[in-house]
This record gives C-alpha cells, sequence and structure tokens, in this order.
C-alpha cells in the first residue's frame, strides 16, 4: 500500500495489520526481502528490491519510531536476518539497525505468546538473547534468530553476541541435533526439547529446521575459521535437508524422522483413535507451505558455501564442482564427491589455501602441483602456501564406512549403530531387506561393498552383519543364536522413494 | 426394582434401561453375582444371592425370551463367568444357558458399538467367538469372555469352545503379553494391538487385564493339565498383577507400564501441550475405579489357585503356604516362594500327586519321606505316586538370577535384557542405581547376590555389569569404552514405591 505495506492477506483486512503476533508478517515481510535482494543480485532488476525497501522503512517506522504494532518483536523469526541481505546490498544502515533492534529488543520486554499453548522458550522470548544459553522452542524460528544474532555479530563486531552464538551453537550440535543435522525433537511446538532427546520415529526434524542451521552454521564460519561449521552445512545438505524432497523433485517431507515404521499406524486395530506418527511418503502440497520453497532456494543457493576468500587466504568449505571468480583471483574445483574423496582445485592468483578436514575422514593426502603438500592444521582447516601463480592441489580423503554410536545419553539410540560413509548418514529400507532390522548386530571391522544403484542414482551399501535366529518363544532364558545377512543400505536423503516400507538410520 | 432388575443409577432413570451397550449395566450385574456368590459362600447368608437369582432370571427374561434390550449381548464382558458361579452355588441351569446365549451370541449378529471410536474388534463381535484366532480389542473385556468361554467348554464339554480358547490363550502369551503377564499395548481403546508389538513406556497393561487373564489362565487349567497355564497365574500374580497396588496397600495403578521416564514429562519445554505419558505414581482414587477393588479381591481369593484335585490326583498350582482339606484328604504346604524355591508338602490320603514344573527352573530335586522322588514329566507337571497315608514331600526348586530375551520380532525390547529370580521379574529404579540405565550390558553368566530389602520387604539383586564411559561428543566412530558398575533390581511389583524416578523392566 501508500505507506508501503506489502502483504496481499492484511492489505484486504487493514485493521488487522500488526495485531497478532502470531500473523507471520514480519516472517513474510523477510522472504520477500530475501527474495527481492536474490532477485536483484541475478538480474540488475531493483523495482521489487525498492518496494522492500520501502516496506522496510516503514516496519522500522512503525516498530521502532512510532511503537504503533501490538508487539516488539517478530512472532515468527527470519527478517532478521533479511535485514541484513537488504543492508548488503543497499548499503542503507537502518536495515541493520532495524535488525539489531529486532534482536536486542527479544527477551527484554513482556510480550504477548503467539498461541495461548506456546510459552516464551516457544518464540526464543523467555531470555534477553545475548543471555541464552540453550537452543529452544520452535526450532526454524530459533535458528533463523541465531542466524540474524550471527549477522549482526559480524556486522557490528560484537563479540558479547558472538559468544552467544557460539554457546548456543556448541549445545545444538553437540546435545540437540540428529545426525542428520536435523534439529526439533517435538512435533508438539515443532520445537527443541531437552539435550539429548532425540526420539528417532517420534522425531520431527524440519525441513526449513534444517536449513536454518545451515544458514546458522555458514554465518559462524564467517566469525570462526572452525571446521565445525562447515561440517554441519554439510551434515545438513547432504542428509536433513536433502531427505526433505523427491529423488524425481516433485514431493516433499515437512517432518524427517530417523525412523519409519508403517506397522504403528495400524497398531490400533480396534479403534479408529490414532497416535500421531509421522507420514511415510512425500507430499507435493502441505497446508503450511514453507518447506518446499526453502529446499528449492536453499539448493539453488548452494554455491554460496563452497568458497570463501578472506585475508588472501582462500578457504574451501566444500567440496562441490564448481568455478570460482572473485577479482583476479580464480579456482576451479573437480570432484565427484560425495561419492569420492577425491578433489581436484586448480588455482590462480592463491597464495595460500585453506582446505576443511571433514570430520568422518582420517586420512588425507594432499598434492601440489604434484609434490606432496605440507600443511599446518588449525580448527580443521588444513593452511597450504602456494608459491605458483597456478596451482593444481589434488585432494584425497578417505572416505571408508564408518560405525556410528550415539553418546551414551541418548536414549533412544541406546546399544545401537548407524552407518556413515563420507557425509553421508545410510539408513536401512524394508524394501531392500527381507528381514528384520531390529537386532542387527554390526562387526567393528565391518566387511562391505560399496555399489552404485541406477535406481536411486547413489551409491549403495552392502554390509555383512549378523541377526538373531527366528524363535517361536515370546521370552527366553537362551541367548540368541546368530545367523548371517548381507545389509542393503541407502543414503537418508534417498528414503521412501520406492514406496511405504519400514525405515531406520539407527539400527 | 419389583421385576428384579438391581442397578442404583439405573433405577433412577428407568427409562434408560437397557439402551445403551456400552452402559455396563450386564458388567455391573456380572460383578454384583461374583460378590454374592462369595457373600453365600463365606456366610452362608443368602439374601444378596437371591437379589441376584431375581436379577439373572430378569436378565435372561429380557434378552434371552423377551429381546427387549437395543443389544444382544454385553458392552463389556464379566457377566459371562459370573453367571456360571452364580449356577455353581444355585445349581439353576437356566444361567449357564444365559452365559452360552451371550457367549454364543456374540459376532453372530450385527450389534451396535459401544462408542463411535471403537469398533467390533474393541468389543470382540467381529467374529464369532468360536471362529476367533487372536486377542482383539479391549484386554479387560477380551480376557474376561475368553474366561467365560473356557468355562462354558468345562460345563458343556464343549472341544470346538476349547480348541477356540486354546488358540487364543497361545495367541496371547505367545505373542501379545508383556513378561510381567500385563496385556493390552494400547492406551486407545484400552487393547491388544499387533503380535510382537510389546512397548514399555507407552504400554497400557491395565491391572484388571492382568488379572482377567489370571481368570483365563485358571479356568484352561481346568480343561488341561499344562504348565503353562499355572505358570500364567504365577506370572500374573507375582508380577502385573501386583504392581497394580502399593507396599503399604494404599494406591493403586491402572496401568502398569514397564518403563517410566519421569524426563518424558518434562521435554515439551516450550508448550503445554503435553504428550500422552503414564502416570508415575500410584493413585488412592481413580475415576474409573475397576482395578483398585479387583486387585483387593484377587488376593484375597488367591488360595483358590494352589491347588486342584481331580482323578485322585493332588495338583499343586502354585507354592504358597496353606493347608488344604477336602472330603479325606489334606495337604500341608510351607515354604518362603518366591524367596526361594524350596517348598515342603504334607499329604494325608492322597496316592498320586502333580507338582507343577515352573518354566524358569531348570533343576529340581524332589524327596518323598527323605528319599529322592522317581516321577514322570507330562506337559510340565510332575507326577508322584504315593505309598503312604501319610507323606512328606520336599522339593528343592533351583532358583538363580537368570537373563531373559524377547524374541526378536519385539522391537521395543531389541538387544534389551531383562532379569529374572524364580518367577519375580525384576526392573531397575533411578534412586538405587547412580548411572544410566540405557546402555546397561550383562554377562551372559552374570555375578550376583541376592539382598533382603527390609525397606521393601523384598529380595533385591545386585548385579555386576558394564556401562558405557560418558563422553562428550554427540556422535563418534570411536566404539565405547566400558567401565564396571552394580546394578541394583527390585522386584517389579515394588516399583514406584519410593518417590517419582526412572524405572526399566528391559535394560
Amino acid at each position: 500500500s501508500e505507506d508501503g505495506y506489502f502483504n496481499s492477506h492484511f492489505l484486504r483486512k487493514p485493521e488487522e495489520r500488526w495485531k497478532n503476533r502470531e500473523d507471520h508478517e514480519l516472517y513474510c515481510a523477510g522472504h520477500l526481502m530475501e527474495a527481492a535482494v536474490e532477485y536483484y543480485k541475478a538480474t540488475g532488476k531493483d523495482k521489487f528490491l525498492k518496494l522492500m525497501q520501502d516496506y522496510a522503512d516503514y516496519i522500522y517506522k512503525v516498530f521502532v519510531i512510532e511503537d504503533l504494532a501490538a508487539f516488539k518483536t517478530p512472532g515468527h523469526e527470519e527478517i532478521e536476518l533479511a535485514l541484513v541481505k537488504l543492508y548488503d546490498v543497499t548499503e542503507n544502515k537502518k536495515y541493520l539497525e532495524l535488525s539489531k533492534y529486532f534482536i536486542d529488543t527479544r527477551g527484554t520486554i513482556e510480550e504477548p505468546y503467539i498461541l495461548e499453548k506456546y510459552n516464551h522458550y516457544n518464540i526464543q522470548d523467555h531470555l534477553p538473547v545475548r543471555q541464552q544459553k540453550t537452543a529452544e522452542g520452535h526450532s526454524v524460528r530459533a535458528s533463523y534468530l541465531y542466524s540474524g544474532m550471527a549477522d549482526i555479530a559480524v556486522k557490528y563486531n560484537d563479540t558479547e553476541l558472538f559468544e552467544a552464538c557460539k554457546t548456543i551453537f556448541s549445545n545444538i550440535v553437540n546435545k540437540r541435533m540428529y545426525i542428520t543435522g536435523g534439529t526439533g525433537s517435538s512435533h508438539l511446538g515443532e520445537a527443541f526439547t531437552l539435550d539429548y532427546d532425540l526420539p528417532n520415529s517420534k522425531g520431527y526434524a524440519e525441513t526449513c529446521a534444517a536449513i536454518a542451521l545451515a544458514f546458522f552454521a555458514q554465518r559462524m564460519l564467517l566469525l570462526e575459521k572452525n571446521s565445525v561449521y562447515a561440517d554441519t552445512v554439510e551434515r545438513v545438505m547432504y542428509n536433513g535437508m536433502l531427505s526433505g524432497i523427491s529423488l524425481d523433485g516433485k514431493a516433499f517431507f515437512y517432518e524427517n524422522p530417523l525412523e519409519i515404521q508403517p506397522v504403528l499406524n495400524k497398531r490400533n486395530v480396534s479403534t479408529t483413535f490414532t497416535e500421531r506418527n509421522p507420514i511415510t511418503q512425500r507430499k507435493e502440497v502441505f497446508s503450511c507451505s514453507c518447506c518446499p520453497p526453502n529446499v528449492i532456494r536453499f539448493i539453488g543457493a548452494i554455491n554460496g558455501y563452497i568458497y570463501s576468500y578472506e585475508q588472501d587466504i582462500l578457504f574451501i568449505n566444500q567440496y562441490i564442482s564448481s568455478e570460482m571468480l572473485y577479482e583476479n583471483i580464480q579456482a576451479d574445483m573437480k570432484t565427484d564427491f560425495p561419492s569420492s574423496g577425491n578433489v581436484s582445485i586448480k588455482t590462480k592468483n592463491i597464495n595460500q589455501i585453506a582446505i576443511r578436514k571433514p570430520y568422518w575422514c582420517t586420512d588425507v593426502d594432499i598434492k601440489v602441483n604434484g609434490n606432496d603438500a605440507i600443511y599446518t592444521l588449525e580448527k580443521g582447516y588444513m593452511y597450504l602456501g602456494l608459491t605458483e601463480t597456478n596451482n593444481t592441489i589434488d585432494i584425497k580423503m578417505d572416505m571408508p564406512v564408518r560405525l556410528v554410536r550415539s553418546n551414551p545419553k541418548v536414549h533412544e539410540d541406546s546399544k545401537k549403530t548407524a552407518v556413515m560413509r563420507g557425509p553421508i548418514v545410510y539408513c536401512a529400507e524394508g524394501i531392500d531387506n527381507d528381514f528384520p532390522l531390529n537386532q542387527i548386530l554390526f562387526n567393528e571391522k565391518c566387511e562391505y561393498k560399496v555399489n552404485k544403484s541406477n535406481d536411486l542414482d547413489a551409491d549403495i551399501l552392502k554390509l555383512r552383519v549378523k541377526i538373531p535366529k527366528e524363535s517361536d518363544e515370546l521370552y527366553t532364558f537362551k541367548p540368541f543364536e546368530y545367523i548371517d545377512k548381507e545389509l542393503t543400505l541407502i543414503p537418508f536423503y534417498c528414503f521412501a522413494n520406492r514406496g511405504e516400507t519400514e525405515m531406520r538410520v539407527w539400527l
């Protein structure tokens, strides 16, 4: 409208504008701003961008100058990080200020709940953000907020805010994150719950939350060159985000549980009451449509995660075939990663390169122009000096199949094993295995084969495992006898592409 | 009322009489009849009994002769077995006929659901009872029905009905029963679900259902001398029934889950929505008051489960100190069972005795008048001829601590171990163990001590086990290091007597 307001729903109901904190007005504004920025960067056309600047100016007036809204801070964070993007292309400091205002106001004053059943934790206003130590509440709201906090920490060189971000990030990746990079252990409030509370079949792990964690991690990487951040982006990218979309690109998961037991939907034989279980197949449309476009735009923007360049050092954060050109420097990366750990990078006018050594990699071999390279390892990055103008860097990272255990405090994964190869978390589907998946014993030194599946366009694994012999007794005092089986595993992101079937990550 | 009807609620609302199949009129009638029979047997006073005979006559008229009710068979079975008891003291065959009518009519005609959300499985009228192969629906309704079926099979020497009972009994104890003797895996419909679907913390295992299974098992024992029936009574008696009452006798559990995680009630930090979890402490009063009096009357009637006498053979079904006098035969049993497996029985005028060899017992030593006895084992009973008028039979059953595994098809118990000693199922409570209970490793040959606990008036166990060392990593490629711990276990029936704390049967 004339004053800059831009939301088709509320333009028809102007009297409801800025009345209800749950109405997602600022959330939608943020997404529109992000879209306008990207559209401008891609096309150079600034009509949409200017509309969004007007909108941001108007929001600044309503919230900062005139204080006219029924609430002070967004019910669903997102605009915080969007305003920083708007600042980046417009250089209008007001947008940065508005973002910082929303961040620093949150939790400092009593504001209305967004829903009667959601408390202050759900919207992260239980404490001023600088005092928050744990990831709380709605996991998408939360990680969008933390991303905005990290942005503001960068822009204002705000070490207090950076420390708060570090503490929260550490809480997530060390206590509240699925192995897939998913977060949000409960569908109730779509929320973070408690440390080590990571249920598999009853988990939530919304696609948007995985993406939001990648946003947060990538911003932390700008604040601190530590491989844990890029490792986390990688974990999300190949697992908990990618599972959100079907292999044909047509259907989506909103939640991404680590275990699907279709039988759970059939157990209540004698009643039409049902328990709440996750859906077992992706859907084309959801009534709440956040996740599908979020996956699409994340994949479209993946190039931004590969390189960074700071203080004359080229950082290799992700392994993806790509060409990079920035001022007079160039890099050209070729790899079939994550199918193998072999990466070749040609560089031009680069004097120092820092290559992430992933957490799943034990041995790495680096050659520069055919000669063994000497590097120093710091916070998970391998730093190499380059003496030539043009260099060829060949990286060979070992990528064996590895067995993973959860921290013993994760009750849901007790006595269970997951399997990874490189960054890929694997899962077992019933459709590939004609034996029960709940009692598998792995050998610590497991024999395996890696096979290409044309069907799934992915590397699948065949492992030698043992399972107990079938028996008739319901309870027995006799130890099980075990028999050998070949277990087929597929990448987690491939699950539920061949019809409804049992699926387990933790075996 | 004048016509024989006897239900204080409906006497005030006569127009609602026999209108709603869910109204429990026949269920309440059954319990009243049982009470009247026991009162008559205990006191010789027949006023209450006569009122109940009038009531039964009236029900016969309404349901069999005039067909005046809005339904044909009870919405909640119970009267079937009660009418057989009424027949036993009155010898009026009409009551037996009425019971048989209810049993044989069930599932042969379309009747209304009891609640919109409960289907025919919930009330066992999905099929004529003689065609039913699996235990279905509301687990108390179900096992009361099966008890009535077994009664009628006995009274009418009805082998078809007996075969149906055998099939259903086998389905329960081999596929749908908790190790405690509890049944009913879901609170939704308080019902049986699917074979091997036995969730621990989300199970239901209503106290009444355990008791109803003991009823069913004891009646089956009259049809077939097979130790599985008395074993099942024993399993219920010392575990899933007894857990229904607190050690001080003042508070009760309606449901008896095999795992209590108090933390589950605290996980939804950011919302007031809650998941459905079982209560963690017994209560004095429930709005539905079936379980507490059922426990009390079961314990009061436990003498009926010890002996049976058929074809000049005295059967020892349960080991409980007691004196038995029947016509000219006598038995006097002394034992501290289940604290030990030592039982001494003095008999008089008994020529043959059959002693149950429990499923948990590997070695048994029997002496008659000080000499090693020779016995033949048939269907779990040890048959001995006695040559003297007065005999002393000394039985020593070994009672080591035994590790138990569930059938591999029970997903909830995958890779888990339970511990039993004799008939007692043990559990671990957080209050006794200052380390996590979710990752315990047992040695197949476990070292243990049995200690008397004055606190709980029970034998508690101390086992040497291993648990993983604590670690900071959420996910690790390194196998765990294990440390030794002493695990304290208490009988399952003792759980939740010392405040809210974690509890696990399957470890």
